[in-house]
């Protein structure tokens, strides 16, 4: 275990995110990261893959962090607030406290095409994961789709708020104010006016 | 407008999905797809820059409906309403009495991990257009990004059911389906039940 430097991982993170945002993501390389960070590339290399792994390191944990809270949840509970539940772990678990390393980490990726895909991506497989782990329960998946996608909706929302006021409040506040929002939003599904309206004004 | 052939295009369309689903979309070439279509390649170039094309012709198309659709919608209308309108409208307009061709376009999308790729971005972008659309109507951000994302949940449920039923009913009458649904699961949102309740059953 000696060899694993103290808090290497975080400085090297650190490092990284900096160059990254200063530079631009395709023209920082991984020896210009660990000469900031004061440490090797072979160092580096126990911690990431690539450079991109710095950013999408957790791509594998936090989808088994919902699975599992999914799963654990009282089988009482329906699927909103079992979805819910989730979210307000992985705020307190993942984001409180952070709150510079993710807005960091998410301008790094507004600034690059292919990021912003992964990221797509990455967001899109943790709703797939809610949504395995809520049909697992016996959830039918129309259900079950429904609440991962306004999960989704919800957190996406709550991180964006929650990094506009820098963190001031717990994400899990933000997230219940997005809660009521999608909740007001949706109660006025209704049966559309009717189409002769809608050619009066078009 | 001579050299343009009649149904030209709708053959080459028919062509190139039967040939992505026999031998997958990687092993297809432009030069099988117009031989099979019994036309020249100028001609399928005419139409399409590239076989992606084929699949994605209505990237731009599709958001530019949308946005006029919203637009066009009564300014009196909420945010759910006028959303719910363009996806009627879509339906009726871009799937009904096609459902040969979207199931094709599915399943040749579905078997190749790109193509996923490539879905994802499109319908990640049409909810960008609606989203901008409504905000564009004086709708707040967060509420547009809302009505916007439940939109598009209900609108690839109700393509993947209608797909199920083989079109049996028209999409609209699936979508209004799903709404009620959408509807159904939001009102469940409350705060959750207390923590304790959680770890007695974890």
């Amino acid at each position: 275990m000696a060899r694993w430097q103290p808090g290497a991982r975080e400085r090297l993170e650190r490092a990284a995110l900096e160059l990254f945002l200063e530079r631009g993501f395709a023209e920082t390389t991984v020896p210009e990261i660990t000469a900031r960070a004061g440490l090797t590339t072979r160092t580096f290399f126990r911690y990431f893959a690539d450079k991109r792994e710095v950013l999408f390191g957790d791509e594998k944990e936090l989808p088994e962090l919902v699975a599992r809270l999914v799963a654990g949840a009282p089988l009482s509970w329906d699927p909103m607030p079992v979805a819910v539940h989730g979210l307000r772990t992985l705020a307190a678990e993942v984001f409180d406290g952070r709150v510079d390393h993710v807005r960091t980490r998410r301008a790094v990726i507004d600034a690059d095409e292919g990021l912003r895909e992964r990221e797509l991506r990455k967001l899109s497989r943790l709703a797939e994961t809610m949504r395995a782990a809520l049909h697992a329960r016996g959830v039918d998946l129309v259900t079950a789709t429904i609440a991962a996608d306004l999960a989704l909706t919800v957190f996406r929302l709550a991180v964006a708020r929650w990094l506009d006021e820098e963190g001031r409040r717990p994400l899990g506040e933000v997230i219940e104010e997005m809660l009521r929002a999608v909740r007001s939003v949706a109660t006025e599904i209704r049966e559309p006016p009717s189409a002769v309206m809608a050619e009066e004004t078009s």
